[in-house]
């Protein structure tokens, strides 16, 4: 039974979506275009009553969040390394996975989908620039976090492998972009998500959604 | 070595709180008083650079947001089942202790703490009567899984055991008692909410954090 990822170009569920073409076997992609609004359709509200990517479908398990796809990914590919084992390590990787999740993609929410937080053209506006301005200083986090990556000699930001860390890093430093951010102004960050985009498994995910991966256009 | 963790009553700290205290092993609980905003102080930012509670101690290891503490007991202390082993069920356990913490949480957050996303009080008061609007579904959501698991026979929202899906409800419950939704008004959650509570395990941490369950006042 091969599996089945929803997703969107460009989008979160990039992670997933990478995270199944390393490990290589056969899945089924199911695109969503979220700007025509399949994301609410009747057909995939029976698949996420939430009306979002990504979904991960393996058998009868049908399973939304990136948090809980990824661990079930991990426990049933535990030789990918997709999370460390070692209980700090893991605990430090999961700790990054969980704030990516729960703070810096909402305050890039924010930005691009403001309507989700308030129905006021001005409060939407507003939101859009004061949330552009805090999402600068966590992307300066994830630079941080690749320098320490560097000065360790880790190829990757959770250590040996590659995993949902490094293609968030990239979903999210991509996304900086549509803010006004330039990638290149994280300059460890930058050309570890260049390292991890050329990866022949990234790299096939990034043709699939048919990625650029710098958005970002001068003002 | 006995864990430590930095918490606040009433705050979300709630989760690894209760899930401490069912442990049984004695540890350390030092609370922070968020009110007179001493997760800004220097000693403070030193444990947690990001001013937030929770945060748990292990000798060594120093682990921030929920989903990695959780993670992080859920291994040290397997007897205790605070996510369930098989896969599937594992899966959706996450799915949702991850939908709260980044989804439920937040839109609170909106309400309680509205200058996070915008210095504008004008905006602040927006956003709080939105998101107010926005909780009140998703307390529906909880509660529909509350049914779920009554029919199913569970005793507890996510199966056999008691966990953090069970006192992150009940923190979202009650939070809503501040955003002006009355608890009893999801009357299987606020059973099931009411029976966790005088857990001893959660009674104990309930009695530190010198909690009252139902905040709401009716206008
Ligand atoms: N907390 C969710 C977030 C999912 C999410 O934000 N998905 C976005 C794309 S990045 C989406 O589907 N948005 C469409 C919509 O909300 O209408 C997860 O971790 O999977
Ligand atoms: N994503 C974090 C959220 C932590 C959080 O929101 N903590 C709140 C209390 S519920 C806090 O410390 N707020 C104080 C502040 O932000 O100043 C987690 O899962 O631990």
């Amino acid at each position: 039974m091969t599996m089945k990822l929803y997703f969107a170009p460009g989008a979160c569920s990039f992670v997933p979506h990478t995270l199944l073409e390393t490990i290589g076997e056969p899945f089924e992609a199911q695109m969503v275009k979220l700007h025509k609004g399949e994301q609410n359709s009747p057909e995939y509200r029976a698949v996420n009553p939430r009306g979002q990517v990504p979904v991960l479908v393996d058998g009868d398990a049908v399973i939304t969040q990136i948090v809980a796809i990824v661990d079930y990914l991990d426990r049933k590919y535990p030789q990918q390394g997709f999370l460390p084992t070692a209980p700090l390590e893991r605990a430090k990787a999961l700790e990054t996975l969980a704030w990516m999740n729960n703070t810096v993609h909402p305050t890039f929410t924010h930005v691009f989908m403001p309507f989700k937080f308030s129905d006021k053209p001005e409060v939407q506006a507003e939101l859009k620039a004061y949330n552009a301005q805090l999402y600068r200083p966590m992307l300066a986090d994830i630079e941080a976090m690749a320098v320490r990556a560097r000065d360790k000699g880790h190829p990757f930001l959770s250590g040996a492998h590659f995993g949902p860390i490094d293609a968030y890093a990239l979903t999210l430093l991509r996304w900086g972009g549509f803010a006004g951010i330039d990638p290149t102004g994280f300059p460890t960050l930058w050309a570890h998500v260049q390292k991890v985009a050329a990866l022949p498994a990234v790299a096939r995910a990034i043709a699939r959604e048919r990625l650029q991966l710098n958005v970002f256009q001068a003002a």
